[in-house]
């Protein structure tokens, strides 16, 4: 018999739709997302978003995050680990409370965590001493999310794909190959965070179909420059207005553009390690002597996002699928139109449409995805795509914690 | 139905006896010691070590460990994280081919990791921006250990216990109380690691009697100067030589005995945090400034260890249980005769046992211990001593991460 602590597995199991939480901050460190799901069938069928909502960070804390993400001691990750913890508990019990519902009712928490450092394979394959340098730290203690919601936690998904050989993300590819295939249409699933990653669905895809990877800087690049000129009390061009009223400098573009992260082949990740506060510096650096105003510099690195996700499109997609049909966006950047439009202008033949025309909230997307990985994992059944992240084969993802 | 890949559960628990492994690195950094172990019974009843054996780290590794335990970077410890994972696993491997069996007959890892840092809440009780900075940092990626072993893997024991409000540490006093308790003796096991921790078990004790605590430093200051004193070429005074050779020096030994957390009354624990590279620093400065030889100084440390176990017994323990009839030693300390002698002279009532005269290897203990450990959680059973830890409540420690 299987003691009583476990039991809930079978249960969970053997019920024919489950609520479950994903939870997720991002790249851009600016809170938690909370998306509180009812999943439907075993692989699942399909989910249904009850209740969505972002814990902001207090500004002491996103000061911290962005500090140990870059730099930092480890003293501080240390206790930032716990501290994170009580936060994305908070988060779960704010949307358990949004949505209404009992919190008894609810099975499962998947918990991505906040990404501190990424170090996939590929750009550390060089040993020293014979060790690799490779590895990835998501942070905000299972265990402390478990205690004080009294549910259980998946956490840790990316070790084991890159325990398995891969690059650890992206990891949204299979949520997207259940819930967006189609049977007659190729589409691509593109999610705009700090960094933007894309998932090719051809028409009637299987799993090993799917290709998926980082195009690069999503919103990082954007939101670091409009943090950097407003000192500090903008942290995101709110509807895409500075880069409207800026335009789009082709030197600098051409030279954005040059970076070897773009011609790298597929399966590819990257962080805030390439393009985070450095990076950003240089950037502005160019842009000033160049004699770019702030509203310019925006609009570039806008254009910069929109210019390396249809490059990518173009170099390492139509030419494996032959045409695309579909782009469905999701992700912080589908509310930027200036983004959009330019992404529009980049790809005129294929139709972008936002996720939530497919029934996933285009804000919501990652933290859904976490509540599937999350009922994956306790359901024994592999969360990462091979094919996307490179890794030697399926696994099953995540860490479990049990709530006491 | 349970999900396939955790009908190992069941069959789990239906066993009246298990094959797992315990792996711990401790707070000396030395190698990656591995128990292989026959847990007999639920809670359970006993076990048997039937291999034990150590991975000692490359030299390069230990530095590495040595340096994120005090300072370090956040990258360093991302991979450090997956290598140490990597050795974890290969000390399982190992301890498997000592006891000559087949791998598939090993049901579980248990896995400590390498603590490199432990924030305890008494020493950080004060907050900042209201968050109070506790935690704790276990690293050895289970997920790697799972993916090289096939075998599932409990790790991350501490954090439950800390979010429930505990000190984190110690945890072995509930093995202690499951296999050394007696029905009419009262025993002390005492471990001598890095940091030496004591376990009460007054004669017929129930888990809530059980006090324990760690004493302070238990091989760590002996070791340090050893390897400061022989350039980096000696880690440890072997068989007690260098201090058998030195004079206690009472000057010195007044001065350490003023430490504060010797005057911390139970339940309390310590780590590198506090007794680390910059007291032993400070050590040295005093024994150089007093014209101690290096043999002098090795004796005075040596008999700080004995004398602050001798001293925490007589002033937190005696006065509570009236008397101790027996002193079960384990850990590195317990193979120094010099710092046997030094605990015999200043307990003179006590008798004073190897843990090895009641069937548990004194080298193995811990690593035995976290075996036990992860027994308990998979059993769905408690793992911490609240009276021990300081935690609200009893709870299943750890997280369970799948072989694939």
């Amino acid at each position: 018999m299987l003691p009583k602590s476990w039991r809930w597995l079978k249960d969970y199991a053997a019920a024919s739709e489950r609520l479950v939480i994903g939870l997720i901050s991002g790249t851009s460190a600016d809170g938690v997302d909370a998306a509180l799901v009812k999943v439907v069938g075993d692989k699942p069928k399909r989910v249904e978003t009850l209740a969505f909502t972002t814990l902001p960070y207090p500004a002491e804390i996103r000061k911290t995050v962005l500090e140990v993400s870059h730099d930092g001691d480890i003293e501080t990750l240390c206790w930032l680990n716990f501290a994170l913890g009580e936060l994305f508990a908070e988060a779960a019990l704010k949307v358990i409370e949004v949505a209404n519902i009992d919190r008894k009712r609810v099975q499962l928490v998947g918990s991505h965590g906040q990404t501190v450092r990424h170090l996939p394979p590929n750009r550390n394959s060089f040993a020293i001493h014979s060790v690799s340098r490779v590895g990835t730290l998501q942070i905000a203690s299972p265990a402390v999310i478990a205690m004080r919601t009294g549910i259980p936690v998946v956490s840790d998904f990316r070790a084991k794909d890159m325990a398995a050989g891969g690059q650890g993300a992206p990891l949204v590819p299979l949520v997207d190959w259940l819930l967006l295939r189609h049977p007659n249409k190729t589409r691509i699933a593109l999610n705009i965070g700090g960094i933007a990653n894309l998932t090719v669905l051809p028409a009637k895809a299987k799993v090993s179909d799917v290709l998926a990877f980082d195009t690069g800087p999503g919103n990082m690049l954007i939101d670091g420059a409009i943090r950097h000129f407003s000192g500090g009390v903008l942290n995101y061009d709110r509807d895409g207005e500075w880069a409207r009223q800026g335009r789009v400098d082709k030197n600098l573009l051409h030279w954005l553009m040059s970076h070897p992260f773009l011609l790298q082949p597929p399966p590819k990740s990257t962080g805030r390690e390439m393009f985070g506060e450095a990076f950003l510096r240089e950037v502005i650096k160019r842009a000033n002597s160049l004699g770019l105003t702030q509203n310019d510099t925006v609009a570039t690195l806008t254009a910069f996002t929109a210019e390396i996700i249809a490059d990518a499109i173009k170099r390492f997609v139509l030419p494996k699928f032959g045409q695309v049909d579909e782009l469905i966006v999701s992700g912080g950047g589908a509310n930027n139109p200036t983004l959009m439009a330019m992404l529009c202008e980049r790809l005129p033949k294929v139709k972008i449409r936002r996720s939530d025309e497919l029934g996933i909230n285009a804000d919501a997307k990652e933290a859904i995805a976490f509540a599937v990985l999350a009922h994956r994992t306790v359901m024994g059944l592999a969360g990462n795509v091979p094919s996307a992240t490179g890794a030697k084969m399926p696994v099953i993802l995540g860490s479990i914690t049990l709530p006491r």
